[in-house]
């Protein structure tokens, strides 16, 4: 950057300085309350000598990741990917076509899937996540978005991430914060894709995860394979311990969008200092989906409470995001043409 | 560094940067087999272009912390901790003085205390680690770390780390890699001081860990409490799953000491490209410990025959190492002057 500014030629080293200091680094977010409170906070806390200045090992930044940082409608994601993956492995198992759940999966059937309940989506699971080595999964997981679509949307799903959050994440990288994602999701399900899309790296993806075992394979070479058995259920109360386990500090910035993400606030709130809570409000039913403290998925109601007693930040997506979604990439194009 | 380099007057940069390489990165490692590898590797993996070249975010290494990077004789250091913490905590709990295993603690009784077993060692570790707020317990860590000192260096133990290994720390860091420490440890016990001792931050830090509770305290904050109930064991097998878990992609190197690292060094070796693996062999009874095959603290066995059949580099303490431990810095000393 520095070789860039003294080189370029017609331009003082000021007035250029300048210019990248006015480039805005938020161009998604509408002036208001939400954008002015991220950017008042990353100055109190990153302007050294201020009476809020954080050093940059403990500038730590977390966030949901289902409808925080990418859509959540009308299913979770890692759901799609799951009855995607029955689809793509029933070939080598016949007896599903006559076996529920996944009878009901292959035959497009949601009231028969909606009727083996929990007991069934827990099989789904089971079947599609365990008993494969942690690198086939990653692939199976690479090989869903590398062609699923959204339906409404009808784009990639790893394409269904929201613009303004791109840009507030690089935002924090960009004033010295290590940026976490902490989600109730499948932590083997969210690493294969989120350093390309988030620029946040496996090693600071935290989430659920299965048991897994170490053995040594038939050709002598170490494998690790998923069980199907629930190790730990990174949601609600589990985030802070989640946050505990994997990161080790307290974060001083954390974003959520639903309950789930509750305590995870409390506790990045409740730390000394300056501190930022954010939730995302989903108030955009044309844009994306409209959806609050009655929703099934992503119910968002003692945390939007929390948040006016605590005068969290609440972004309202209608308003405060002039786009929700990037436009595709020409990756995402060529895969969104295919038929 | 390029401003300083340009600015510095009478030092043109092609002299600068030459005198810049030429600074020895590894004073205190003797030429030899085990430092002629380790430079050998790190420029084969950082070398734009050439076969082995590894983006740096790829660059993860993964190192064992009892015997690897701070001495485990004649005890893990983290029982001197829970003796310590049994000590300290006794006023608190005057039934201690009358009821095994901490009579035998408070007695400095050593043979009545090994009679209690590892039942006796399971209720000194509840005792010392459980009951308290992570907070709590990060305390009593630096408090321990402040006063205590090694029986035969009659040192604090953070100063018992090895300057070598301190230096391949920095080393790797300078050429992109990110550190991470993998022990058998427990991690609440060593994140409050490695990233002061190693510069290794909480979040790169892995290791065993006990069940931990989010509640919302008396004051209506919440806190995060520590159970007496062991979560997870990261040695031996246990090291691979954790890695997997907590930094979610293969070290490209690796670095132990003993038997339950060799899944760990395995692991490391077994993925595609270039690899390192490396094994402190504790050989300098006189500077440290002599120990290996029968020891049963660090027993080192199948690893060095591991280490012997694939190639691996063992570094000979005594002949690798011109010193092995830092020297005692102001504030150490200070604390030894302590009576």
């Amino acid at each position: 950057m520095l070789l860039m500014i003294l080189l370029a030629p017609g331009c003082s080293v000021i007035l250029c300085s300048a210019a990248f200091a006015q480039a805005d680094p938020l161009p998604s977010w509408n002036d208001g309350a939400a954008r002015t409170a991220i950017v008042d906070f990353v100055a109190r806390v990153t302007t050294p000598g201020g009476r809020d200045f954080v050093p940059p090992a403990e500038r730590i930044a977390t966030f949901d990741n289902d409808g925080t940082l990418w859509t959540e409608q009308p299913y979770y994601f890692q759901l799609a990917f799951a009855l995607g993956r029955v689809k793509a492995m029933a070939s080598e198992h016949p007896d599903w076509k006559a076996r529920q759940p996944f009878k009901a999966v292959l035959e497009g059937d949601s009231k028969a899937l909606a009727a083996t309940g929990e007991k069934g989506l827990l099989q789904i699971i089971a079947a599609t996540h365990a008993g494969m080595t942690t690198d086939a999964f990653a692939a199976s997981v690479r090989d869903w978005l590398a062609t699923a679509k959204h339906p409404r949307f009808n784009r990639p799903y790893d394409s269904l991430v929201y613009q303004p959050m791109l840009e507030l994440l690089a935002y924090l990288r960009a004033n010295g914060f290590k940026t976490f994602v902490v989600s109730g999701g499948g932590v083997e399900f969210m690493r294969p894709w989120m350093e390309r899309v988030y620029g946040i790296p496996p090693e600071q993806v935290v989430g659920s995860s299965g048991v897994v075992k170490f053995q040594i394979g038939a050709d002598s070479k170490p494998v690790l394979v998923k069980e199907a058995k629930v190790e730990f259920i990174d949601d609600g109360p589990g985030k802070p311990v989640g946050i505990n386990r994997f990161i080790g500090r307290r974060p001083i910035f954390a974003f959520g969008n639903s309950d789930g993400d509750l305590q995870m606030l409390q506790w990045t709130t409740a730390g000394s200092g300056a501190r930022f809570a954010g939730i995302v409000h989903h108030t955009d039913e044309a844009r994306e989906y409209a959806y609050d403290r009655q929703s099934k998925i992503g119910k968002l109601d003692k945390a939007l409470n929390a948040a006016a007693a605590g005068g969290w930040t609440v972004v309202d997506m209608k308003q405060d995001w002039k786009e929700v979604f990037p436009p595709l990439t020409t990756a995402d194009a060529a895969k969104e043409a295919k038929p």
